[in-house]
């Protein structure tokens, strides 16, 4: 079997949009591929979290992935910092990584202007190098975040992955790992590391759209149905997404906000609820409350088991440990016995 | 008993002026401190070492450790790539460390001037900065490079070392290893890493000259006399060392090649030897040679036992193995337990 890593980010609780966009394919590649999992609590440290937040989203990421059926029997999902061979691995690539490199990267560009309090949609490639070297610029980029490219790197190739799945605003970064992989191989004149590819999800994936009118699923205010939301929650967001007076002429096209509870009814709802509302809307005889009511009850059927698994799990410290510590031995096993072979090529006592 | 940490730069073979800069301080500081001493094989990879050569250098330069007299039952000494928990902190320390603090140490700029190839007098403090991002030149600084101090920092934190002993070279990145010190307790509000202080050790150190009749002992050529040199390179060494044609006033004052064979001779021979050397060169009497000759035996004497320890050490695998085990294991202990209490500050899982 291939080995897949993809790396979680522990921002907050899953929504609709992350289901159907990435665990859904993550319940499939667990009964394809080898995969390891993890979730990217050291990469969070970028963006400095409070310890007790840190914990609390870590914790939170892992129950409710777990509750969508991530199974630890099947996959390996970890922490990231529970694999303490991957700082050292960071650490190797480091060493053959140049500064200019790392710099030219769009999503260090990207996240350096937004530390640095500078135009986000600047067309001033220099402007970054300028302001990182302006002593008088009271923020600062860290060394954390020129050498996430790295660390991504050690993350995926410490498992001598074949596969990674990645979004597009991953693919830079993906190129690098190839090319520290290539370069470490080189460096060395082994063979050692494969080279990882991008595995595109979006094909497969649906895009869920979001409840403020346009646009997919996201984190911001008012657009998200999270996994762990309750039936009123659900109910009363679902309510207030934004419609329109509704059609006056007889089979017209929807507008986007329109368009997107369709198509969020055709992900939850059984294809007989979605016609008649369909039916009713080209009839221009729609009534948005009706369908609302219709969509926030199968919305809360469909995440109604999941949110109690959530619930159950969280509750559960001892599973939950229990699963980490699994993980964690699984997924160290694997990396020291990469680590080990990399000492010994480098020049470093193995054993 | 104060914790000392030191660092020791796997470049080759001791000289004399290794000796009696640096190695005699460790003889006293074991006594007088709970040291720790490691073998910088980590920080010598930002200069690509080969893998045969990086672990010979290693051995040579433990093997010649113990043989000066490091004891490792006073002394824990190990090889920095045996204590892993140094990669983690690393990790950590990067995530707040500025690129452009990194970028502005002056040991920096001048080691990527040096790899940019670019002038290294230049006095145009963003010369370095220009040519890192010139994708036209085709050497490149590291990200290893530019962290050069984060790693420095977590060699000498884990161990919550109370003094460093350096030289004048290392001052800016001690300076910042307290600086990541303090950062790290304000970021986290404790009170946990205390900040290691300089220790100055150029005022009891005697400065060795070297054989080519200016400055002190390095490793250019014809200058050092190594600690395992035979007796027979000795006595070349010492007869090619640099002289002139000899006084021709009484007690005319030694210009600097004649000054320093003096110099040599008061670290290395009896006070009788020195006085009777020293007359006769008072008197317009004195015959280089002869006092080479005598110079070449004085030195042989005293790095003869040195040079048979190291020989016998060196072939003795498996007591260099135990001792680098012994240290690894001891390191180790103590840099987990700090490692411990800094995971569980950030947040992370820490056992």
């Amino acid at each position: 079997m291939e080995t897949v890593v993809s790396g979680i980010r522990p921002t907050g609780n899953l929504h609709l949009g992350n289901y159907f966009g990435a665990v859904k394919s993550f319940l499939q590649m667990q009964d394809e591929y080898n995969c390891y999992f993890f979730i990217a609590d050291w990469h969070s440290l970028t963006t400095h979290p409070h310890p007790e937040n840190l914990r609390k989203s870590v914790k939170t990421i892992l129950s409710e992935y777990l509750a969508c059926g991530i199974d630890p029997e099947k996959a390996t999902i970890y922490m990231q910092s529970d694999v303490r061979e991957v700082a050292e691995l960071y650490l190797y690539l480091n060493m053959n990584a140049g500064i200019g490199e790392l710099m030219r990267t769009a999503s260090f560009k990207d996240k350096a202007r937004q530390q640095l309090h500078i135009n986000r949609d600047s067309n001033d490639d220099s402007d970054v190098e300028k302001e990182i070297f302006n002593e008088g610029n009271k923020h600062s980029v860290s060394a954390g975040l020129l050498t996430y490219p790295t660390l991504m790197a050690a993350d995926i190739i410490i498992h001598k992955a074949l596969k990674v799945p990645v979004g597009k605003d991953q693919e830079q970064n993906m190129e690098m790992a190839r090319r520290f992989a290539r370069r470490f191989n080189s460096t060395y004149n082994v063979d050692f590391f494969p080279e990882p590819a991008s595995f595109h999800m979006s094909a497969k994936a649906i895009k869920v759209p979001g409840l403020d009118g346009s646009g997919k699923m996201g984190k911001s205010e008012g657009n998200a149905i999270y996994l762990v939301d309750d039936e009123k929650t659900i109910k009363k967001k679902v309510m207030k997404a934004v419609s329109d007076a509704g059609p006056t002429e007889p089979n017209s096209i929807k507008p986007e906000p329109i368009a997107n509870l369709f198509t969020m009814m055709e992900i939850v709802s059984t294809k007989d609820t979605y016609d008649y509302f369909n039916e009713k809307y080209n009839n221009c005889e729609i009534r948005y409350g009706d369908m609302k009511k219709q969509l926030a009850e199968d919305i809360n059927s469909f995440c109604a088991p999941i949110r109690e698994r959530i619930l159950d799990i969280a509750a559960n410290d001892d599973y939950l440990n229990r699963v980490a510590r699994m993980g964690a031995e699984r997924a160290s096993e694997n990396a020291a016995k990469t680590l080990r072979e990399v000492r010994e090529i480098i020049g470093f006592r193995a054993d």
